[in-house]
């Protein structure tokens, strides 16, 4: 939608004339929020205000993606084919999206989401895996699908191996190739320099968005940076709902870039009211908070799976919570490793185990 | 302090070598949030953990500055001269800073100010009135303070006239000159606009300062890119506290800076405990939100005494927040003109005032 007018008329506006998609990823990624407890009521009410709002694709779909509820990520409140099949009656305009992880959702959970009437899949991997990928995107494609690779804690590699991963994505089928900002731990030079490299090697035809998380402050000017860099999507969460210290958040990357002069279908002021209206409604007392632990998150470069488990180590061993999550940056730890916190906290207390 | 060892090595940091002061004004702006209830052992509490954790001004103020506790502005708990004692009293290395906006303080609100231990003034006037500021200036200079030029509202003037105003204020003897987002309404690239403007104004050798708010979600984003720009001292207060949807968190700050390289005197780790174990606990239920209120005012321009008189005239006249807000923002309104509220509601809701 065009932008108010106000503030200063000679200042030019960095994505004038771009047109920008918004992805909304609240009954996804915002699932973490709400420890993966949206209902197929919640999904229609959230859905259907976003669809209402112009938003352009909606993502649905446990935090973890297809089949990740679990023991070890936490059981939804209700399947995802039921909550795709929820946001499928009520969307009219968006395209309807789910998250898969190889490993965590397999073939036939993307077969179901297909049969329930998803129209994208979004096949994330870690940054430097992007070859487990291929199955996926690959069955995707058959399927008919629109497909997405997303690399996830991008800013563990530089942006020369982002672009080998992400070219490796391209070649598996991927039509979109997204920069993830996973542990919310990238500043906008950062993902300039990400976004700059992808665009070089895939070339300026190639579509690229851009997931940003809060954890440093940062995700909505992540945004921004990144679509001034030639991301033509990006991802946000209804008053940031996700993991750490949330996303960016939707309605307001929506007023950003209408105050940037991006061209988007987002209608601003409905979307501020259904984020204010449902979503805070709804999530009351969980809206995701900036406080030392997201924001530890952010300064180390870790994902928020780690924190709860660093936060029990630090009380057991007497020890301080970031020095612990420092040094697991330091070590470049990945989601799956979370025993390692165990071994720096002991490391740290300066505790002797027995040979 | 030192970046932690994250991420990849291979990106560029925008600040490497660079030394940046960071200023907090949780007790100043932040009393905003707490309706200037801050209380002597609250100051002695808040400016000891900033002190200690090596931040390098302190400003301890009403909200408004000094002479702010008034009807109009809200009362006190406790009067400025006592807070700033309180923080005298504590403070071992930090700079105590007052702010004064004139026409709600006064020379010898200065005075007593001075006697009571400041050693800067900040003179705050909208964007456009900096000649407002030169006797509160020359006054503060025969004080033997060190002064800063506070140019409110900056999001309202274009460079060119932003330079403008900063250069009458560098020669009414500002050590300093600031751009101040009062309304969170600017995005990075308009932060950077306006420094440079001014930096290529006034000199390299002329000290700038950025104060960002969040309504935009960018506040720590576009201290940033002030820095970048070359602002050499950056405001923020712990938790974000204050006006609208508050500042940029000095805590988020430190952490960023740290991972942009820049060299500050700064302890990151010690400053998000005192945001966390002393700010958010005297503090609780009050830290500031990025909700509906405050997105508005920075999507429209406006500075945030007006979101309580527009929401009481939306429900009095039957007509949109919104949309109110962001007519007030196409009018271009200043503190002062809140009567305007009720003009532009009459307006929407289409009522005909008898002649």
């Amino acid at each position: 939608m065009a932008s108010p007018v106000v503030g200063a008329d000679d200042v030019a506006a960095p994505l004038a004339g771009r047109d920008i998609l918004v992805c909304d990823t609240t009954l996804r990624d915002g699932a973490h929020s709400v420890a993966h407890q949206f209902r197929a009521a919640d999904v229609r009410a959230i859905a259907g205000g976003l669809d209402a709002a112009g938003v352009n694709v909606i993502e649905v779909t446990h935090g973890d993606g297809l089949g990740g509820s679990s023991f070890n990520y936490g059981f939804s409140a209700e399947d995802d084919i039921d909550l795709i099949t929820a946001a499928r009656g009520v969307i009219k305009n968006a395209k309807l999206a789910a998250l898969l992880l190889p490993g965590i959702g397999t073939l036939d959970d993307l077969k179901r989401a297909h049969d329930a009437g998803i129209d994208v899949v979004r096949v994330a991997t870690h940054c430097t895996e992007a070859d487990i990928s291929l199955e996926h995107l690959h069955g995707a494609k058959k399927l008919g699908l629109e497909t997405v690779g997303f690399l996830m804690m991008s800013h563990m590699v530089g942006p020369n191996r982002l672009a080998t991963e992400a070219e490796i994505m391209r070649d598996a089928g991927a039509d979109t190739v997204y920069v993830v900002d996973s542990a919310g731990a990238m500043l906008p030079h950062q993902v300039v320099e990400r976004v700059e490299a992808v665009r070089a090697r895939l070339g300026d035809d190639m579509l690229i968005g851009m997931h940003a998380h809060n954890n440093l402050g940062s995700g909505v000017a992540n945004a921004l940076a990144a679509a001034a860099a030639g991301v033509s999507i990006v991802d946000g969460s209804l008053h940031g709902l996700g993991a750490g210290a949330g996303n960016a958040a939707t309605e307001v990357l929506a007023a950003a870039l209408d105050r940037s002069g991006a061209r988007t279908s987002v209608h601003t002021l409905e979307l501020i009211d259904v984020a204010e209206d449902i979503v805070a409604e709804i999530c009351k007392g969980k809206l995701p908070k900036l406080d030392r632990g997201s924001l530890l998150l952010g300064y180390a470069g870790i994902y928020s799976s780690f924190l709860l488990h660093t936060r029990r180590a630090a009380a057991r061993y007497g020890v301080s919570e970031a020095e612990i999550l420092l040094e697991l940056g330091r070590r470049r730890v990945v989601g799956g490793q979370e025993d390692m916190i165990i071994d720096v906290a002991i490391e740290l207390a300066g505790i002797q185990l027995p040979d």
